[in-house]
């Protein structure tokens, strides 16, 4: 009886991970998610922090593992969540990351120009779910937001959404960096439905706190790290170089896989079947395998950056709060040319410059409430002495400058 | 050879901490310091925090750790620290809290009015080392602030000592509250010595950061969290009422133990060799003891502290930003008086105000220095973008209200 | 509504433990269970691992949790639970160290000799029982084993019980022994119900014998380590000398507690509502204030054990796998008589010897069932390659003497 | 001045690794470490623990780690390391993976026949020492067992090195089986050396059956899971049937990488400069891009099982105590053969049978030598009530049949 099939999966994060319906196991085990095993969670990162290797598939198994865990605290509290909206929400979460490409953010936007891992995400979704005979539209309407509770569209996507609250979780515990470890657990037991919306109840306002104090950290030390930036730019400029001397009778362009249809002008910017599917067909390998290649291609750019972050002899990277006067950047790119004997357009992806930003609580975009006893809500950035106030809600920009070091 | 002797002794914060000097192991050995066994480290926060039962001793041995590994954290950066300099570091903040009683803070001041830990621990680390014919001279040298060193007085005590960065590791860890998590190995890495003064690398600065932030949290989570105040407060009223109605001819009042020199007025005020001796013969044994005995005293505000308290059955205790009205303690205070048949002045020990402040950074008093690249050094508050600001330098007001329940 | 009261309380050991059944609360509410808190939960195991202070009221609190936990898994599996039954095993499990007195097995049957802690045990529950208006009847019938479904039973006692199960990973935790360790959450997941029996599924196999390992390692690592094994019959040796020498006229050896009433011989040996409220009344503060009066004792033997052992100047403690001779007893005994200037009887309080023992597992007292998906059901020592045969299952036997150090 | 040049990298298994030294600095900058990067530690273990997909690179790192805490700890008891040793040591452990091929073990000996890691890692140790000008001779002549210390050699290879307790130790922290953590920490302060041997403490012994028992477990819940096993005998069976039929005209074979020369016939079975360089152009990521080329190819039995690997439809695996008959093989064979229109010959590649053996201890070929106070040594089997005996030491032998899934 399919019904009653179980597994457990051991989770260094959370120990336990449980598996118990058939919509979820058919999710797992179709190929585009399977695909997610190849996709870095963190593209880059692990050349600073080399346990940061984990993947996208396993970040979407732990925020499915929150959201079974959430579905059960609210109705421990009397919020009514039927048995076709908790696997809903579940498949939904679990699907939510499944429109990302080879190195998830890093190269958004780089492969197929113009197009978000939002919309991909359910353009997969929506083909799923024909395959599964129309199982998954309670999800995707959960996903849009187009259903009528909203509390479950917050639990995916919103300020205190299953999602933040497993890459945070999973990446301070990959990258061993324990300023961004956040109290999941008590943040899940704080959580409360309120006229439909989700809210945290008064005594959780210091572990929310936490929870955006560490977001901000890990931006700072982690995901805006200079040398992360440095490499994950290289990544970008790779692609940018490959996609500018594309030449379909290049035989050490080629790449032999489906990055020829993205890189050599196929794609029209429309996402059919069957762009989706060549989409589907790519990982990291390939990324990685072009890359090897391209390290001795003949483009003096081109094979800089690839052999040069195959070896991590990374560009270097300052970060300051100034934006870099043009004329640094001329006396660098000036340097690169004479010293590699190429023109300044080509050493334009050895040499720019460009700005970083974080904001840390949003006052405007999004809210967190909180529900006080008295029945009062506030957005925590109203509470009495909060933390999250005018100034953490200022967008913090940097300004970062990359060069070939000498 | 005693000189080559080592022990190592289990911690589950640490791993393992070593002992391998013999000042060292006669320290430990000593009565006073084994003493620091019988006392918790946090007074009542285990009627909140059921893990939260470890000792002054443990708190002590944790410091001594982390000492250990700053300093050899600051050789490794060059800093010239001596061996009769690592030695008495290590012996100060082993002694730092020696002259702590029962219960710590919850207790301070009330057993010995006036006399504050630090005074006591400095007599009678002034005590132990006649005992120790002179070899803890230097320890005192650096505990005073009088040896010519700052950096290693500051390692003791300052924004960033070895005592704060234990307590605050060792009080989430046996609590269990992951929002007082510091990165405290983190911390170390980045200790450097400049101008004699202890500062900051730059790269450190989220760390910093995390560890005032993490403190402000157990501030309010914990140590100020209304239940842990309630339970605190009720054995600083047990303390005051006993003192109050003691009679030396009263058997029932009487403790059996030093707390009768304490409480029965034979205390001048004055700490010389008798009233050290006393004082550190006394434990949280004797004050729960006590607390038994009163339990079934005849006095009505003393017994029904003492048994409410024994059966946590705590005084129902408000926290809010205003302070409370004269009416409503008027109130409450008249009802338990008609409850119990007892004067107002009786009540007084049930029902009462007051305020609790927190001040996550003083910008004034205290300061964490940031060593730039650049040779620059900056107060972290006036670092860009610093989350430590003006407003978090503002202490924090609340204040309480505790009244017996009905 | 009483019914929808929730409480969440911090563990350090499994992040958070929910209360939210009436019962349970009434039961953590009572003075008996609050007593508790003032029970070690290891005794004397401090002295060599600092952190194990832990009591027994977190310990019974651990196990409760594991058992909402066992409950829960075992529902998903199908096995009928019904609610009543869910709270009474609870409750059961609450319960189980109810009776236990200061310093726990270190002290069993030295206060009120002759009386086991289970018997206490069941003696309070019943007492509970009539308070709680019987609401414990289910639970009690549980716990003595009488209900008809024995897998309830063997959640509360049995080779893998919430009991053991809990002391294993909270020990652990708590002396920082890595050692002993255990897949608890593996365990629970593993659990299964067979003809009414608990079982394990057949690839749950390596974790009970980690847990076995982890068991016999705890016992020879940490609860009989010599250090420990000394400071524990010290204990003992303490109280049987105070037993002793007993004299309803002697000021200096009166407790002013109820260990008056059980040392001084006015305890009959049998437990009725007197004696029970007696012994209820005493925990670890009782004893130790009295070891703190008795190190002032005339008598030599017993102030020389209290002042040691306040002090952790123990006793010299060897431990080997043959027998001590009778002359090595001898030649220690008038050592000490000489050294002291006491005579025979009195030294062998501080010269002794005996044996410890401990079982991994005892193949006939006790089994644990592998439930195989071909139906088969085997005793874990049968099953093929098992780390668990006959020669684990044979009690190993050392042998301890101690001596006061020279 | 490059000697003094400091970095620390984040571990989340222990926190901090320090790099303090210009050889290892060099040695982890050079392309073929960094190489170690794109090789995964457990090859196909991920399949079964999401989290087990760290690298080679991250074990290595490791080893140095808990190599450099092994110096300090055996230096602090008097054990001579001059500086010379000290890096070399450290840089030999560094290097000591660094012959291996993609996916580790899983196709050790199949992409170059006959070549183990071992061998390789030699050779390019070799060749690197070149590079560096000697500088990793001492490294060379410890990692060879030359050197005139064998207990340098036994820190890198033996029952005790810090090979094996980083990757029990990694391997479990990233799988979440917490069967298999050990006490590394406390194994490294046990260590001593005894006429130039490596021992273990006499107090060590239950951290050293810790440790073997872990090992044994990780055996068989985690290296031998039947699943694990599946996937890595598929990723064996697909290069075995690329190899066979390989033609350099079939464009559809062809890798694009150095592949082409392992399987087409070039290689000769000699490492040389040209094929070392080869080899080490190789990674995980020109094996996943061959699959999935080879996933389209026309030869059903090679397209099937990379299709299936890459979407984790793996061949079902059974393991027994006893081998397979040759009638289960041969129905399983042609009901393949049936179903996929393929030979018996092509069938082989889909259903197969096999042994997988472990010896938890080796009485003859290793031993572990506890060091008695009494200033005796016995091999731990020789320990009064060890848990490593006879039984422990006989090879588990157990078999497996895979065959695709109907």
């Amino acid at each position: 009886m399919p019904s009653t099939k179980r597994k457990i999966i051991n989770d260094p994060v959370y120990g336990f991970i449980t598996i118990n319906h058939p919509l979820i196991f058919d999710i797992i085990a179709h190929p585009y998610y399977q695909r997610l095993r190849r996709i870095h969670q963190m593209a880059m990162a692990h050349l600073v922090y080399p346990g940061a290797v984990h993947t996208r598939l396993h970040h979407s198994l732990g925020a499915y593992h929150l959201m079974c865990q959430a579905v059960t605290e609210l109705r421990n509290k009397g919020v009514e969540i039927t048995p076709e909206e908790d696997v809903a929400v579940k498949a939904a979460i679990l699907l939510h990351d499944i429109g990302h490409g080879p190195f998830s953010h890093a190269l958004e936007n780089r492969l197929a120009p113009g197009i978000h891992h939002e919309t991909l995400s359910l353009g997969i979704m929506h083909q799923l779910n024909e395959n599964l005979e129309g199982r998954l539209s309670l999800a995707i309407d959960i996903f849009t937001g187009k259903y009528h509770k909203p509390f479950l569209h917050q639990l995916i996507s919103g300020q205190l959404d299953m999602d933040r609250m497993d890459y945070l979780t999973r990446d301070s515990f990959f990258t061993g960096v324990s300023e961004g470890v956040i109290g999941y657990d008590r943040i899940l037991k704080m959580l409360l439905v309120h006229n439909d919306e989700l809210m945290i109840e008064e005594k959780g306002i210091y572990s929310v706190e936490k929870f955006l104090i560490a977001r901000r950290q890990m931006y700072w030390q982690v995901y805006l790290h200079k040398t992360v930036l440095s490499a994950e730019k290289m990544l970008k400029k790779i692609i940018e170089r490959a996609r500018k001397i594309y030449r379909k009778d290049d035989p050490y362009i080629l790449t032999h896989s489906a990055l020829d249809y993205f890189l050599g002008g196929d794609f029209d910017g429309v996402i059919n079947a069957d762009s989706m599917e060549r989409f589907c067909s790519l990982d990291d390998a390939d990324v990685t395998f072009a890359i090897k290649r391209w390290s001795k291609h003949p483009d003096v750019a081109l094979s800089t950056l690839s052999t040069n972050l195959l070896n991590r002899k990374l560009l270097k990277c300052t970060i300051q709060a100034e934006a870099f006067d043009q004329a640094t950047l001329t006396k660098h790119t000036l340097d690169v040319c004479a010293r590699l004997g190429i023109t300044e357009e080509e050493a334009s992806y050895l040499v720019f410059t460009g700005e970083a930003a974080n904001t840390t609580y949003n006052l405007v975009a999004e809210h967190i409430n909180i529900y006080f006893k008295s029945g009062d809500v506030k957005n925590i950035s109203q509470v009495d002495n909060a933390l999250i106030h005018q100034t953490l809600s200022t967008p913090v920009k940097k300004f970062y400058f990359c060069t070939l070091a000498s």
